[in-house]
């Protein structure tokens, strides 16, 4: 059975992004030390064509991000901070250089219409211009018996959940504290989903819970 | 050395009670079942003059609660919904019968002036209403070379992590969404402190992290 999985690493206090967030500084303040966890790991480093890093209990979390995913979605400011407006002269590109790591065909929900745009390595940018609700039909389509994988924001995972169209969350929560920014967990309302834990894993600089959500 | 120590019990959105707090319903709206992780363990039911029970990988973070705790810290919410403006009749004696499960002194900060309460067991609540500072220090002479157990509720802990007072951070995270209700780990302001992961416990029914905080 086709998933909708959402993996975000938090702050002890919540927040998937610090504030101010910027060209500069997409994550905003403090947010990139978040994945200090994950970037010093071999597996993540082989997947954005570097070299080295360390295997720890950690790394299998970083795998099974990747597994048997077959379609992606995220949203607008995740993408880039270019398309508050209008998507300027096109040459913005996404964060992630010519061979972004993911591989399949990726929804981007915008208010802003835009050709596909197909970079190296399978990853093509599609903008859904009709809401989040047409971006998950969409990318449920090209998925096929695959998963989907939630790259985030945090307002994008928030509005799937609290929706119901979440099947399972694995939060990596960061020992930090950010005081501020955006939480993927939070206006959840009075009746939020229930969650099922399936596993924890404790690596040595964050900790994993994988949640089956009802 | 004396430690100040917090060990809340949270939701995955971060809520150590939810909303809606009363007489009927201490912890808000599902507040109580983040609880049912410990609750159901020997270890708590023996504390708390009852039988039976199960033992898991959970039973010993309430040990660790408990251990080498010389004096306790309450915010006035967490020792009863009487207070907000006067103590009544004086017939409040807090949530938890003739024999609290604290054994030591307890400093609990209010603006309104009572008498110490002596309780079974060893259980002293004394009421203080020169500010959290002050029952903070009263809470150090009592606690000698032993730790100061900081009960609750979210507003008191979320007040000595800001103000630096807090030296070790034992959270426990129940599987659930509450939605709303009140966050220990919140407003922790611009630069929040450091955190150092000490341990991770993966209980069948909640996850157990423990910081140091720097």
């Amino acid at each position: 059975m086709s998933k909708v999985r959402a993996f975000p690493t938090v702050s002890l206090d919540g927040f998937m992004a610090g504030p101010d967030q910027s060209e500069e500084n997409p994550l905003g303040v403090g947010g990139e030390e978040l994945h200090d966890w994950m970037v010093k790991l071999e597996v993540w480093k082989k997947a954005h064509g570097g070299e080295g890093g360390e295997t720890n209990e950690s790394s299998q979390v970083v795998e099974e991000m990747t597994e048997n995913v077959g379609a992606g979605l995220m949203g607008r400011k995740m993408f880039g901070p270019i398309g508050g407006g209008d998507w300027g002269d096109g040459s913005w590109k996404g964060w992630w250089g010519d061979d972004p790591p993911y591989h399949t065909p990726v929804f981007v929900v915008t208010h802003h219409e835009r050709e596909p745009l197909e970079m190296e390595g399978g990853t093509t940018f599609h903008f859904v211009t009709d809401g989040l609700e047409s971006a998950l039909e969409r990318a449920r389509e090209a998925a096929g018996e695959k998963d989907i994988a939630v790259h985030g924001g945090a307002s994008i995972i928030r509005q799937l959940l609290a929706a119901g169209h979440l099947d399972e969350l694995a939060l990596s929560v960061a020992p930090r504290l950010l005081g501020s920014g955006e939480r993927p967990l939070d206006e959840l309302g009075a009746n939020p989903p229930h969650l099922e834990l399936e596993r924890t894993i404790a690596g040595p600089d964050a900790t994993h819970m994988k949640y089956r959500v009802r």
